[in-house]
């Protein structure tokens, strides 16, 4: 089985990586540039981050219609596994996503969208999924190791 | 199978939730206030962002043991598919990760590590593994319907 726990090691088929981050009003194709999702190894891992602030507002799950139907209609779709079916997000709250710009990680398994949210992200009515009542911090505060 | 696709619907034993994000000064515990990680449905999905910065850098995975030895050392540290075991982000690289604060989201599925990265966290080289060889744009732009 392939690794799909980060990108600790490299992988066959490296992709050509020439940047940190996209140049200022360089082109986007509809399509990432030279690497693909890989679906052959289940569904993605898709992580929302507010595109103006940064936050990161919740994970979901994309199969390869989901992946597909965001790209299309600009407005995040998702897989639910245990509805066993797509959703859009916000198709019973309204609060949906554009998405402003897709990026697929180093080995095509996890994807971020960056999106203009349209309300709250989490079912609690908060912005994001990842509040201050989930926060922690380690223990002893982290270690000065630099 | 319970819900793994983010927080749309509500569900049972919902946590309170208070707030969007820690108040300036208030204190952090070394456990979520009120949240608990949920391993009985399998691995955490680990969403790694630049704490500086924001910056989301990679997506890993998290049993049990990764999610305990993060908040007893205060290093980034993840369960292996691949290798079916734990690895401290850097053991072969350097490229270690100072935890500044670890955030369960809503459902206990997922973990937000927000860290002081020491170095690339990309086998690329990158400083993230979502770099702009993986951007793409939704075709034609997003739609305008807010």
């Amino acid at each position: 089985m392939a690794s799909r726990s980060g990108c600790e090691a490299p992988r066959g088929g490296a992709v050509a990586v020439t940047g940190d981050g996209p140049e200022p009003g360089a082109p986007l194709s509809a399509e990432p540039r030279d690497r693909a999702p890989d679906f052959g190894r289940g569904l993605l891992t898709a992580v929302v981050q507010d595109a103006a602030t940064g936050q990161v507002l919740m994970v979901a799950h994309m199969n390869e219609e989901a992946y597909a139907a965001t790209l299309r209609s600009g407005r995040a779709t998702f897989y639910s596994r245990s509805r066993g079916r797509l959703w859009e997000k916000g198709e019973t709250s309204g609060n949906t996503m554009r998405v402003m710009e897709v990026r697929l990680d180093c080995d095509g398994d996890a994807v971020l969208l960056r999106v203009d949210p349209r309300g709250p992200a989490c079912h609690t009515g908060n912005r994001s999924c990842f509040d201050a009542d989930g926060s922690a911090r380690p223990a002893g505060g982290p270690p000065d190791t630099r």
